[in-house]
């Protein structure tokens, strides 16, 4: 049993962590960071509880904000409103929450849980459905594993409340859920298809809010110590540097309820007269190094500063910024050819097979 | 106390009645007449009841079908769909309809609530909220008279489930309404806001399924007799003939979620040598003769197929058709100020003020 307090320093180590995980993507954790500590002043405090503690037939609530990142800093949401999505979920379906879990680790949505979990005084599942962060509702391992795909809330702070009660499959949870989200403004909060503990046990990637604390914890040491902070993380996560610039050009739309576009680089020290360029809807989906694939999804393309080792997202990212650009292995559950339907090149609409930063 | 069974000729004149009151929308209802055949051939039956015969905390479902009418004809949609947006009502809300009412009286809308209401083993209450068909969710008696604007339910015939279950106004119920029908295809079956019997009796514009099927069963009689159908109607309805002609051209195009359009009449008889214009999103909305606003919306506005005395659809209109134009008095909710923001012709865009055909 592994049933354990996290302090709120875990939580701020939480927040750059999930910042790097969120490759690009997932929102700035910022803001749920601040919330985070409200409640934490509040005197609440949240559990941290692995997924094989959870009985088979708990009831488990699957957080995360749904929108475009760039609007999401434009329009504040607090922690009342992600918590309610979850009560909402329970009003409709007349059962309460035994616990929370991301649906993805990466970015604010790796720090949500624990918002809704001290309104809800339940603990937080170590586990997502993303091991990242990824832009739409069916690019997830319980997505891949066909679990039911409803029902779904969607929240706003105006008190839009809306429930996605039955649909065929994911794609159309994803295509009717956004469509809401764009009415609302393109930010939301929402309680995905609940899961079962078995559920969880079966089909989670584990473990994902314990290395989202270790690599912000190391992040941290390291800015704190005056070390390489992208060392740290590369001491801590079997990564790969890819590319080392600063940014030259960034094309940014907010378009069907996404922020898609292309940020450029041009290469500093070893990668001097190199150019690199990175598609992005939401998350950093595929890198060109000089126009040929250099990364791709479901990889992790992270986007770090190169001097405090902070991510760098898509709603963010500006012309001069200093970077350096890692990859990070992806969660196996997206290796299997039913995972690559979901999240490879092609689910983004990339004519390309993938290949691995680590082969 | 009236409350009487409604026989199937009395249904087959509904058809006929509800298609000169749906002012061009509501969707053709012959659809919902095939269905109604069928469920009295199995042997069901449908009472009508007046409002003034519901009890006060009668829990009442208000039905409509969603969407561009131009849809409706090519992906077609059964009873047991339209009973499946009342049923989920009753599940969302944990509580059984005592009766159903139409949201619009107008074209196969008007129809509608007997299939519910054969599925469902309850009455079809005498009463609308338009007296008439609109396009948009807020141009409703019970939205002029501030009733709550929410739950509302929209399912669709491939099992698309969804429930707007809080919105802050009427307007909103329309926006994300609207959107997730656009995302299902433009048609869908929704149940609207439910209402109490003491809301029904205040906010509901009463006896015009009585008065559909009286204007349907005048037409059919004139048709039986080779009597002048139009002149038949104008027997039983206080309306004013606006204008003889036939159809030169249509433009015509399904956009967010509505049909709307111009259609274009070169005058006959004693209108030779004037030309007719009729603005339309779903419903005939501002008529012009010669470029001068003719007749308006709350006024309605009705074109009937010149011989048979039937109502053409904005979605059926076609070059060459010959067709006698009448106008009919508007529910008198909708002459306030109030009324005249929800559905006068400003609230469609127009700059203009209301005059009435009828003043």
């Amino acid at each position: 049993m592994s049933k354990r307090e996290i302090t709120l320093d875990e939580i701020e180590s939480l927040a750059v962590g999930a910042w790097v995980l969120g490759t690009g993507g997932g929102g700035n954790p910022y803001l749920s960071l601040l919330n985070a500590r409200l409640l934490y002043k509040e005197g609440k405090r949240v559990q941290l509880i692995d997924a094989e503690d959870l009985a088979d037939d708990a009831y488990v609530a699957v957080i995360a904000g749904m929108g475009a990142p760039l609007v999401g800093i434009e329009r504040l949401t607090d922690h009342r409103v992600f918590a309610r999505a979850a009560r909402l979920m329970e009003e409709h379906t007349r059962r309460k929450f035994d616990a929370v879990m991301a649906m993805e680790i990466g970015g604010g949505n790796g720090v949500r849980p624990f918002l809704v979990a001290a309104n809800l005084g339940v603990p937080v599942v170590d586990s997502d459905t993303m091991g990242r962060a990824y832009p739409e509702a069916q690019m997830t391992s319980v997505a891949v594993g066909d679990l039911t795909p409803y029902p779904m809330t969607v929240v706003d702070v105006r008190g839009l409340e809306s429930v996605i009660d039955k649909v065929p499959s994911w794609k159309w949870v994803e295509r009717v859920g956004r469509k809401i989200v764009v009415e609302y403004g393109s930010t939301s909060s929402t309680c995905q298809p609940p899961r079962s503990g078995a559920e969880v046990k079966k089909w989670g990637i584990h473990g994902t809010t314990t290395k989202a604390i270790t690599i912000g914890h190391a992040v941290r040491e390291a800015q704190r110590t005056h070390a390489d902070p992208i060392a740290a993380i590369l001491a801590v996560e079997p990564g790969k540097v890819l590319f080392r610039g600063k940014v030259i050009d960034v094309e940014r739309r907010v378009t069907e309820g996404y922020l898609r576009g292309i940020a450029r680089f041009d290469g500093l020290d070893g990668d001097r007269g190199s150019r690199l360029e990175i598609n992005f809807q939401n998350e950093w989906i595929v890198a060109r190094r000089d126009g040929e694939p250099l990364a791709m999804s479901p990889d992790l393309i992270c986007v770090l500063d190169a001097v405090s080792g902070e991510a760098v997202g898509s709603e963010t990212i500006r012309y001069g910024q200093r970077v350096t650009v890692i990859a990070l292995p992806p969660p196996p559950v997206f290796l299997t050819p039913k995972g690559m339907e979901h999240v490879g090149p092609r689910a983004f609409g990339y004519d390309l097979d993938y290949t691995s930063v680590f082969a």
